[in-house]
């Protein structure tokens, strides 16, 4: 199984700042840990700030690259109208992660554009929301079998 | 690690009615596997279609038998401030659950007045949401050790 | 044919308060009449100020016991989704009836949760809702013959 | 008893299109079937597809000609104050009856500016609930007895 | 000075009915008071229950036949785009009156797609609305001498 | 007959400043020609910028000394629940007047709190409002003789 | 004078949890200085999480058992037409209290479909909320003498 | 190809009134043009001010007559739910056109009843919005062959 | 125990007008009887219509005069962000007060600017309302011996 | 005459993908197509998935190369107040396409922050609608000879 | 260059209470400050808690004795359209400014009627902002210069 | 001190472009006179019409290289989470600012993502807004001394 993260803007300062909210650990930490943890899996990673960039990866993904996306797209959750027809556009089962509880945060934050085309939404378990991510992948491969 | 699983209004239907939606599984069928498992953790579950019953459940599973509540409240997901309330005023940590993606579904199900007081929440990966749910309490505690 | 009329909360008070709008007949003496007029349906009628007792009521009818259901959800007409859940979870035809003309009164009473999920509904008649309820099931009835 | 169903903008094309919906039953024909069912009954019509002219045909109506009115707006009854106004300026009562369940279908759909006015809403029973609407003027009579 | 007024739907009703709360003198005895009043203005008077015909009577009024318009569109106040557009589109001046206080009344009834097109409103003076809207006029026509 | 006229905020400025808009005349010029217009009136007028001094005055204005009021509450038409709850409290009849037409006109001046305890309102005669309004005091004061 | 104390959901948690918010005193200990307090006054509790129960017991206070009722419906309060409609349906006066300032808090807690149907409404007070309704029905009753 | 054109309110004003807006050419005149431009069409045009006039024309177009409809239902677009229920109602297709740019006027505009039911829409391109709905209809029957 | 008694716009009128609303008892007459029932209190009073005395007298009310403030803002408590931060920006602690269920009024009387800033509220109690707000302070004293 | 065609996010998936509803050919295939039946216009085409590039792109149009664009800014339609800024910014005279009809799609897609500053509008019409934006600019061009 | 600083409701607060969100500095001392630094700027300072005192004062302030406004109208600032109408009806320019961020506080200061008719608006610098304010009307001399 | 501008999506089109709005200046040209104005601070500027380049651009200048940054996100102010959690995100002030008002253009322009998390807000003023946005950083700075 070959699983790609998508992270969208803002989360390249995850671990460097706003360290009380967020804690000290890199994304890039993160994922080593998640790579050593499901080495069973193909994982990647990709991380950009600008909406059309996650787009372009994700049309990218399609293509017999990956079994599925993990997608947080940050602030780009609550605005996007191109990345949810995006997600909708491509045939990859796609989950919704979150960080933070975003029910417990502004209200402006309780709308997301891209759950609707996803398979589920995963939030408010702080980066172990990626783990569970990838955990729903899988629990869902061995239900096939 | 003793979790229990509450179940709100109509999810005793499962696995009867709707099967093309739900599948034909009932709950006690998939809490059985689930028993077997997650065979390190004590699990106990119940369903009841009424509000207040559902809030006696969660003031008595505080009293120190329950270590976290897996919470699918249901239909009051989206009415009930009393459950919300209830989550909100014991010490435990919930998490809330949901078999369908109810953001892909009618508005009126679009918001939770649960999701605020709640550790996070996991929605649309069908039964397999309750899975995701016990993972997500042996991650935080594997984190802790 | 076998019919179960189902009332909500407060409904119990029909004819022992405000007499003035809904007169002084009690729902157990206008049950009587209903059962006298029509001897061919056999007619069961079940109350509960409780939503949790009405989801229970529901679907417990749906185990062969009754053809049809006609349900005056009172007050939980405007504020349960639990109850529409389990309109749209039984097999069985449902008709909502109100006593009251709804949409004359307060703004809340304009929306129903319920109506979407039922056969059709019939409001405004006081009492005699009841009557055109069960004239709805015998016209379809003898449609089919 | 004299009662007169007006049917509003769009009825005459019931029987002819949409059939699948609507059936492929005319109006003319169900509505000699009404007169056959209710030999006791002096049933007329009208329809029009021009508010005005429903309106014209409320104010004749009260001129000692009819006992009441079932009136199918269609499209009017979400958008036209006009013809609410004449529903409460003329004496007789006005039973609303709508062939589908208008609260399963588009949102703009769950507004009437008519019901208000009216004695009942009967909603969702297709061409029954004409008979119905019919049923519960002779329903109101008996009583009166 | 030639003026006509032109009534919207339900104003034939008027002093025949509801005559609590509208009098019990009809519109044509109330005109013909106008006309005696008002010996030096040209008064013509318009009523039509169908929002097309009121638009076709705005259209023929422009031409050379009317110095302006006292328009009270009943119902159609509140709903009627397209003779909002008529009034818009011709160049008579349109004086908007109500016989009611429409702002003490429904909601629906407080707003008017009509009023911003024409040169002011005049409401709840009872038949008298008329009549300042005739003096509006004189008020006026003097004031150029 | 004796009519107090009461101006809200900004209604000084009349005739010294935005002359392209309200003309060059003054309230206090206007008042005289209405003096000399209405000679069998008693007019007075009162202006202030404060709303508790509008109220006061209104107060003021019941004890015997005049037979109504035409207010222009500038500003504070859009805003003011307690000049509405003083009109509302006193018994004299109140008649609202606007210069401009303010259906026109930004949509926060389209809701008026005071409209709805007047007699009537007229507005977008320019100052002749004040004129209208005076005459509606003298045409309903004609027809109890 | 026999007054009944009706508390609803969570309020069975006072003075064990939350106690930072709401103190360490327990409802039944502050209840015991009620009746040490008011020993003219015969004073009953009742505290039920379910919906359908509070309407049960509010019934039931009408049958010459009580004078009147102070109502907590926490988190019923704004959700619960059931319970505002049995409000409205028994004869006895309603006094609503709140332990909190629910104007102080969430937004969905702003609104009460209660509130209407009581003598009227006492909120932030803590607990000595239910000592003011009690003095409330003292006041009025000394008032009568 | 036989195309059928109907035109809504205020549109037999085109040219006459207005002219800075919607110039000085008549519909008449353009339609002469549009006959002598598209020769292969047979086209035919009607207009009314009365919406239940346009329901009845579109409801005989489709009888054979006519293979599309271009409709510009001008103020009723925004209003009349019964012309969206006509043209959902019969089998031709129907494309939607205005003369201005809706979206660039008042708000109220910026909704349709009826695009939803349309092949598509064509809107502020002047007059020319006719023949592009023309030119639509003969590339779709070109693209067919 | 020093409490001054705020009252806003209109409050002037108690007892003189709308008496069968309000009662025949002035305000004056009411204070004095506050005053002989609550003889340990020192007591005053302050009465305005203008929003910026009511500020001015709260910023007073606090220099060491007086331990609490009873207020009733009359039409200001739903219009004025003013007095609100006067609330908060004073240390002494002030209780809103209302004669009548403002919830059972216009729906433009639910909200307030004001209760949010205060120890609590309320309303409906008439003029005993006052007295309650006096007791509130009272009882909070006594807790404190 | 030279346009150029702006493509915005996924409309890059044209054809490959979602083939049921957007049908099997690529842009670049009907591109090509454009480019032969209007061998007298100069085209040209650009598409990117990232909201500054369209920005970017419009702003280069103007400089001298292009008398007109064709936009359909996909998603970023009803999201971006900048893409509609350029718009509004250039001087070249721009066209809005849509290849589906968005009004009879989710609610969101009935908003476009771009029509108001665009000549007009184009939806429904499949990929035909950029057929019809270049004979708008064509009919235009013709009538200017 | 003459200045006046106008200050609305509470601003006479600052300083000495809420000193650690405003600090303990009094206006009349920051005033001081202000002419120090200025000593080119002829400044003046009005406060009044009372919204007619600041639109008289606005009004006066036109009367060739400023050159410009500096308007801190607090509370009013979200309220009121009789200043908002005085800003408007003056010819001075007017820059408004506030202390606190105001929309990092409650929704409701979101929103100001007077910024639209204010030349621009400076807000969240604390006290600084009225020494930005100065600054703006300096830098725009010198650019005439 | 060093500070950098951020200027959002078509701020590179000023001064070539809506002369008559925004002037004839270039950006660029402004920027070498703030420099020349501003000799001890250290100027630098970036525009970008893309989101996420933005985004980069905030992230970058937290590296220890600028002291503050004046941000004009342009478009982006009305629609942006991702840039409004940038300035959250970073530790360094953001002053807002706008060269126009934003208050006096469409509704859509009334709502700022950003402002919540900046400093302060400065628009109106033109390009002296920039101006202002620099004097604010100094007189902070001087203040500190």
């Amino acid at each position: 199984m070959r699983l790609l993260i998508v992270n969208g803007p803002n989360l390249n300062l995850l671990g460097t700042r706003e360290t009380d909210i967020y804690g000290s650990k890199t994304f890039e930490d993160y994922f080593v840990e998640l790579q050593f943890k499901f080495s069973e899996v193909e994982l990647a990673q990709f991380q950009s700030n600008t909406e059309g960039e996650i787009i372009d990866q994700l049309h990218q993904a399609h293509d017999g690259k990956f079994d599925g996306v993990i997608l947080n797209a940050g602030g780009y959750t609550h605005t996007s109208v191109a990345i949810a027809d995006a997600v909708a556009g491509i045939d990859l089962p796609v989950v919704e992660v979150h960080i933070s509880n975003v029910m417990d945060r502004e209200e402006f934050r309780h709308t997301s554009y891209i759950s609707k085309y996803c398979v589920g939404t995963i939030s408010g378990f702080g980066l172990e929301s990626y783990l569970l991510g990838i955990q729903s992948f899988l629990n869902d491969s061995k239900d096939k079998d």
